[in-house]
């Protein structure tokens, strides 16, 4: 049987999602906790991998096992009982075998948030600017990213993809009380350190550093080697994977058997 | 000379602000880091004690020095340089010795945020409810402790304070995007564990297992043995400490030794 896991992150302790040898993961942490439970090893595959420091609210990933002894619509209680507080699953669900959390995904958003006024309580999940931004020169230079382009100039340079194209289908800024910026965006894919890397720049026009032009040259241009400025891991979040309805987990079960719904 | 400090601190790490032996205090820390820059003991005196668990964005202290090599409206960046990341002075300056950080203060303004969706982000900083809380009862509530009162039935039981009257200027619910609730108040004083008894009070209001007139009797029989339900300390913050205009520490020398103004 599949299980699929919709879970939440505080990645400031954690060396990124991918599990990786002698460093700490949240993949890592989840496969300990899977052990526990089932007795052996359980490969977990999550959407997509997340930087190190880059957190996470709706993140997905599933796992086979033979059988479960807890019900599936429990599991995520379970396992919350063998996580760390800065790793959360919010609900669990068997899915269908069809169903691949990072192949069946067909869009990813994430947010980004910085703060314009310093606030020690956020010091790990926004990036603190001291220099005033623009909101409208944010907003125009989001509305150039929407639709279907070639984002290699804004894609880590080690990076192993050859397919450079995203579609994106959203691409807001938005100001909340307390001088908080939030950018929000929405793609069929993202290519690594891209909302990063998209941020910075965007960023660097709203406060005037950088001419509007500048940054549309760079996705009239694609260019692996174009000189782009990178905004800290600390205030980028994934927020949410969406699948097609037919493969789409139902986590409304596991919020019933918390007695919520 | 008198020193006046700005200061923000993440309560979560510690045992409150008050020095205490063999715990971790935010006093303790920053009279450790006084006593770093300055070679000797240096007594510093908060505006108030914050409980175990909150958090301040506002708190103002103030400690006596024969002299002090640094400039005062730099001593801000010494200290930061020696203290963890979870405690940050925002700003210092020179103060007349008439200035008392706690009995010159006149008003005190706090915030307790409460959130009704799971956010692993904001675990240390939000009251995490899983009820639907009506907010029209919140702010109905909320009008009943405008102005002079006596709070004995919103007092810790074990407190020393004989003067249970307190003036309350502001008291307002506000709802945030993505489901947070936040309280605000300001008032001449407050009293032990106030703020948590309120909002804990409310919220039964709130989510309808009490009447409204149930809380409107707790402020009219002042009763230091009321049955009070007192919030998690995690949701509270202290946001501002104000003095009459004479003697408010000038903060703007400090933000421009940043290069800001």
């Amino acid at each position: 049987m599949r299980i699929a896991l919709l879970l939440q992150y505080d990645g400031t302790g954690y060396h990124g999602w991918q599990i990786q040898l002698e460093q700490v993961t949240v993949q890592g942490v989840l496969e300990k906790a899977l052990k526990q439970m089932y007795g052996c090893h359980v490969g977990l595959m999550g959407s997509g991998r997340t930087d190190s420091g880059v957190h996470a609210l709706g993140q997905v990933a599933h796992y086979d096992v033979d059988q479960s002894d807890v019900p599936p619509e429990k599991i995520w209680m379970a396992l919350n009982r063998m996580l760390p507080k800065d790793i959360r699953i919010v609900a669990s669900a068997e899915v269908n075998t069809d169903f691949h959390s990072r192949f069946s995904a067909r869009e990813r958003s994430y947010q980004y948030r910085i703060n314009t006024r310093q606030n020690v309580l956020d010091r790990n999940m926004r990036w603190y600017i001291r220099y005033p931004v623009d909101m409208s020169r944010l907003e125009t230079t989001a509305t150039h990213i929407m639709g279907r382009h070639d984002f290699s100039s804004f894609c880590y340079a080690g990076t192993e993809t050859t397919n450079m194209i995203c579609n994106v289908m959203e691409a807001s800024w938005f100001k909340n009380r307390d001088g908080e910026l939030m950018f929000q965006v929405k793609a069929d894919r993202f290519l690594h350190h891209m909302v990063r890397m998209l941020v910075g720049c965007m960023v660097e026009v709203g406060r005037g550093k950088w001419q509007m032009d500048e940054f549309q040259r760079l996705l009239l241009n694609p260019d692996r080697k174009a000189h782009v400025i990178t905004a800290p891991a600390k205030g980028l979040a994934l927020m949410q994977v969406a699948y097609p309805p037919e493969l789409q987990p139902d986590w409304t079960q596991a919020e019933r058997a918390m007695g919520k719904a």
